[in-house]
């Protein structure tokens, strides 16, 4: 019988796959990009418990799993402070080679506005060569913002190259020169994706390929700890970029992670916790001086407390009026960058790394020029009485931060008002654009001026070949506006408690909002930055309005990005048109290839050559003798035990389970993260070993979650995005039920120190008597009868 | 063949219900409760998705659907605007009364002290009998915190009453007695209760027994909106209670509900944000001084942003202690109430409502003796040099808010410390506690007693007949301790910027963090009240410590009161023991009840009153003949088919199911939320109706989800719970596999602008070819089978 069964099993693998559907490169790329490049199928967050899983499973102690649960602690903790490191080295080297930058133009402008205008743009050139340089040459996954990225690889998506430790090193020192080099572009999405290469690179025990793993953390291996810890990752990476630990959780909680449990929420909290001690710590060590330029600047902190306190009624309108623009321009950044990058990934990134070098040369050229021939143009205005204004610094003095910058300015008590904003760094502008009690500093022209080319830069920049954020450009552009919009309330409500700072703040918020939708971790973001409760009410007024109009028009910049870069994120609900769908017809196009239980070399090569599958059904025959699906097999771990050999047998008969927790443990079916796996072209076989035989039963997930034919798909959509499945059965309708499982089956009861518990003693007794029985039996029945059989 | 099987059917189902377990009164209460009192069966995130549903979902234009979308942004205004509206209700009458209270008692202490405490005591008397009148008579449901019945009725758990009108009635009445009368207790947990019942009766337009229901707003009887109202309405009501929006949203997230969407958060974000806006202007209103004794107070915001600014790192051992202390002081807290709520429930409670209000009545007494006669024996302390201290108005002017009361002192340049804390509102002496620069205001002595005092009044008051937060109180314990650490570190330390108050603020979270065992949302709660986001860091070290102190003694207080009522929390994550048990062993002690399709009325009704299932497989033979099961039919939609009886039919063989849809709308179904639903015993049926036969097909959830029989119980409880389930099918293996669907299955993309989705293009052609074809047939196709065959 078992031969002939066996036999069978062969011949239905053979039948199948021939009729394999054609398909293009495009599909082609996408598919494998969609199943982890052939060789991520474990990036799912149900952990396949196969019989060595289990086997792993069974052998821990108490002590084993208090260790680890210390060790995931001492993770969030590393992480926490290895990103506030990384946070504050960037800072470091942004400010200090801007300090440089500055002050040596400042120096030479007195002599000559020509060599001083080389000089800066050599600057420039310099840094954003040094940046795209490293990107292009030795990091390519680290150009842009790597949240898109992130994101997807948290949906399930593992983006190839997006974790790695030389990822994480070219998006440092490629940030520090993008940035430093004066790009229209910020540090903080770049934070969030280094918090999340340092959180990779500790959960997989360092790099591999740079000898930098150690052992004792082969606990974290597994796929859904390494997911959390990513997540960790990403709040801490915002709780260093904008110093909002709050901000930082929310932050990976509304816009990274699509799988949330609580108790993830509490380990994020800490990490934002020590990312925050951590970096004020560093930055009460700086403010001995021993940092160079790194003063108070650098993190973005802008403090509006002093600003407006209280608001009326009338001011409701001309705020909402700021979100319904934010709304506008957001949705067109949106736009327009898609159209762009989506352009530049067809065309111009085609041709080379050359092309892409000398893109970001010429946009850095470009920038110089604004930044620094605008404003050249620009008459100077006489500085506000210092009588009425005692506090006013005007002009400042070179080389110090601050307002009412002289900048080609004829007379001693004038000040360059574009300059003041374009001709500094964008923490800086930031901060003047923000400040409170400096009334009509900006005329409008120069305002509108600096709007129009920023907005026109941070476009034409975004998608470059360099680390790229769009949260200081968006808030550069935001402010610029909620100014205009300021200057008009104080010019028309003739109130004296409107401040103009205020207004810049909101404009911030509501593009920010406009552009990448998010709601409340935006909100708290804002407020821990400005450091300033009392204007919640209105963040959180502006961002209703700017979201729901940039809703109108198109998706979330993050969203719009994920798409264009091939990464198919699973939204949260089922589309429409799933409503009228059933399971069956998702699967139409697809041909099952099965595996039976003890499957010759050969077959497995073949059929791994011949399809694209990644998961394959075994079939078996049950006690009774009726076919039975045994569980599923995944082509990855088909491709580890056809690289390693020791599990082939000559015997077409099932082997003794037992002796394969002796060869294998659970680490050598985890695909290290974000490389491409294992190929079945890189397997060489011999042909006597393509003779031989493997017995799948202890390698197969045994009980992948099932779907009958005709369930909704939108139910199935829902239990497969709920749960982060990878692969869902569809089978035939049962034909009669075993049991029906409610709440009360699923209540056990721990402890008995309350009334309400004593009706539960049957269940829990119950359980007690079944759980001590794991040890008499080998294994689950059905398996075990197969297991035991021979 | 029909008949033949129609009879083998009710063979199937006269087996079983003879072999039911017998079941003790306490499981049968449980068990009802669980299932939610036989009737609420609905009570599930998943939409029983039958006929009429589907039929009804089909009719639906998009006009309706526009209609639907707004209305659930509408209600979640109406939900803001009600539940801030309660909230100022609330603080203004509270306000008052203990306004009018105090101002009599000091002028009357004038001539008689012994006077003055009569009528305090009876002030107080008064107070709490209404508080508890009101409750035992009229709304049960309201006393306690109501917030572990909300969050059982989010977990799936539905405790009659707890959301009906009287009992919101009753929440906000009680509210203002039990706190005006100063019982040692909070009126921030009602108001989460409030905002949910507020919620509740918007999603079911209004309450149907004082007839101020609506026909126009039946769309939100589907009981997942319903839910989604509810979360709104808690975070109302946190941010009404704290002011505190973000708070709110956090506090939904993290502690109430148990299935979380990330759509909702922007829609609870939205109610949040009215709440603040419609509070602020109230008390816009009330500045005018038009509320009387409302004035600055009521509301908490304790803002203390005139406190420390800065910490050293010397001050962090004495933080830690503050939270290992909150830890063990919360812990306990949690025990000493759960054991004397269990006393109380099993003895005193069962004695009837006169002892409950006695005992309250009692609770009262005990507390105005010792807040006003502890004071007494208190030695009055000489006030501050008002030369060092310009700021500084000691004594208080009588009737006033502030701190250094003049309370039974001969000389008139003294104030008593503990009648500062003692004797005044819960409100005013959480901010005297927390007020920054008043060095030695308090003496470790008064603090020490207070401490005890409060701490034992707390204990005792918990679980007593009225509305009941628990916060206030944990603040008043908290910054009592926390302020005594404080006292002691500006005596050792000599540090001239550390402030008292503010050690009083970490106390306040510490003792939160150790009962309530929150983070993030109480993290963000207590910076918003206090005004100072400086503190955040040291707030959430401070908590860390504390919830981690606490959860190596018990489960946060919630957790644990909702275990005591019996309310049967899901946790988010599986047993241990669940991982080595599979599915059929959970519910082997079940004997399956089996309905065929068409079904005679007397053995429906034969099996509803033999059995306490709440749910029965149907099964009927397929096109090939084979038994197939069908669907879910769940008893409380039986209950509304015999109780309606338009359905009851002479044949016994299916019926057409286009005339079902003439007959029934899906909100017949839907049962009306915390009641007890239909009951078998309250149906009457005549003999010539028993003789009459039912078709279930139209009515029955056609694909329950369903698990293979040996899948880990683990795997199961994760199912279930993801995605909040009420019945899972436990079916045999398949014995072969239709086809798998993996995430490219499931990609449907709507919009074609970007060049990663054009291999979508035939699946999306299929897809939209199959959902024009919805109206062809009837329905899915195998049920369609069956209903077409007569």
């Amino acid at each position: 019988m078992l031969s002939n069964h066996f036999q069978n099993g062969i011949e239905t693998a053979k039948l199948v796959w021939s009729r394999l559907p054609s398909s293009d490169d495009v599909t082609e790329e996408l598919e494998s990009r969609m199943n982890g490049g052939g060789g991520a199928e474990s990036l799912d967050y149900e952990v396949v418990e196969n019989y060595v899983y289990r086997e792993a499973q069974a052998k821990r102690s108490k002590l084993y799993n208090w260790y680890y649960a210390m060790l995931k602690w001492l993770f969030a903790l590393l992480i926490g402070v290895g990103t506030a490191l990384a946070a504050v080295f960037i800072n470091l080297a942004v400010e200090n080679f801007s300090g440089w930058k500055y002050a040596a133009t400042f120096s030479i402008i007195q002599h000559s506005y020509f060599l001083g205008f080389l000089v800066y743009a050599l600057f420039n050139l310099v840094l954003v060569l040094s940046s795209v340089y490293i990107v292009t040459q030795f990091a390519p996954a680290a150009a842009g913002s790597g949240i898109p990225e992130i994101k997807g690889y948290l949906n399930g998506v593992d983006t190839p190259g997006i974790l790695l430790f030389r990822t994480l090193i070219g998006k440092i020192f490629g940030s520090i020169g993008s940035v430093g080099g004066g790009l229209a572009l910020g540090k903080e999405g770049p934070l969030v994706h280094t918090g999340a290469c340092i959180a990779s690179l500790l959960a997989q025990g360092g790099s591999t390929k740079y000898h930098l793993s150690s052992s004792w953390l082969h606990p974290f291996e597994s796929d859904r700890e390494r997911r959390d810890l990513v997540t960790c990752g990403c709040a801490a990476g915002v709780a260093a970029a904008f110093r909002a630990p709050v901000g930082g959780v929310l932050f990976a909680l509304e816009e990274v992670t699509s799988w949330w449990r609580s108790q993830l929420m509490w380990r994020v909290f800490f990490t934002s916790a020590i990312v925050a001690v951590a970096v004020r710590t560093a930055m009460t060590w700086c403010k001995s001086g021993k940092c160079g330029h790194f003063g108070s600047g650098g993190f973005i902190i802008w403090d509006i407390s002093g600003g407006q306190e209280d608001y009326s009624f009338q001011e409701l309108l001309p705020m909402a009026i700021i979100g319904i623009i934010g709304g506008l321009f957001g949705a067109l950044f949106n736009q327009l960058t898609l159209y762009i990058t989506s352009w530049r990934r067809s065309y111009l990134h085609k041709k080379g790394t050359n092309v892409k070098m000398i893109e970001v040369l010429v946009i850095s050229l470009v920038t110089s020029i604004i930044s620094f021939g605008l404003p050249l143009l620009r008459k100077c205005s006489p500085c506000p009485n210092s009588a009425i204004n005692p506090d006013i610094d005007c002009p400042r003095p070179p080389g110090n931060d601050g307002n009412f910058v002289n900048f080609f300015c004829k007379a001693d008590k004038e000040y360059n008002d574009l300059a003041t904003i374009f001709f500094n760094t964008q923490d800086d502008a930031i901060r003047n654009l923000f400040s409170a009690k400096t009334f009509q500093e900006y005329s409008a022209q120069s305002l509108l001026t600096f709007l129009i080319m920023f907005y026109s830069l941070a476009v034409v920049t975004f998608g470059t070949a360099v680390p790229a954020g769009q949260f200081v450009p968006g808030i550069m552009i935001g402010s610029t506006y909620g100014r205009l919009v300021g200057m008009f309330v104080v010019k028309y409500y003739m109130k004296l408690n409107v401040d103009e700072g205020t207004y810049a703040l909101l404009g911030a918020a509501s593009f920010l909002g406009g552009s990448m939708r998010m709601t409340v971790s935006l909100c708290v973001i804002m407020v821990e930055i400005t450091n300033n409760l009392k204007l919640l009410p209105l963040i959180m007024l502006v961002l209703l309005i700017s979201k729901a109009v940039g809703d109108f028009f198109n998706e979330g910049l993050y969203e719009e990005q994920a798409r264009l870069r091939g990464i198919p994120l699973l939204e949260t609900r089922p589309k429409q048109c799933m409503r009228s769908m059933i399971a069956k017809e998702a699967c139409q196009s697809q041909k099952i290839v099965y595996f039976p239980r003890v499957v010759k070399v050969a077959e497995v090569v073949f059929v791994l050559r011949s399809t694209k599958h990644n998961g394959f059904p075994v079939v078996d025959r049950g006690s009774g003798g009726q076919e039975l699906v045994i569980g599923l097999m995944l082509r990855s771990h088909l491709l580890i035990l056809l690289n390693s050999k020791i599990d082939f047998q000559n015997s077409p008969f099932p082997g003794d389970p037992r002796t394969v927790t002796s060869r294998h443990t659970f680490s050598d079916f985890v695909k290290p993260v974000s490389s491409q796996g294992l190929s079945i072209d890189n397997i060489n076989l011999t042909d006597d070993e393509k003779e031989m035989y493997l017995d799948l039963a202890p390698f197969l997930n045994p009980c992948p979650y099932v779907v009958p034919e005709d369930m909704s798909l939108a139910k199935v959509y829902n239990l497969f995005r709920q749960l982060g499945l990878r692969h869902i059965f569809v089978v035939p309708r049962p034909s009669r039920v075993i049991g029906m499982i409610t709440r009360k089956d699923l209540l056990f009861e721990e402890n008995e120190n309350s009334t309400a518990m004593e009706l539960q003693t049957s269940v829990r007794a119950q359980a007690h008597r079944r759980s001590t029985r794991r040890y008499d039996h080998l294994d689950r029945p059905l398996l075990n009868n197969l297991l035991i059989r021979e």
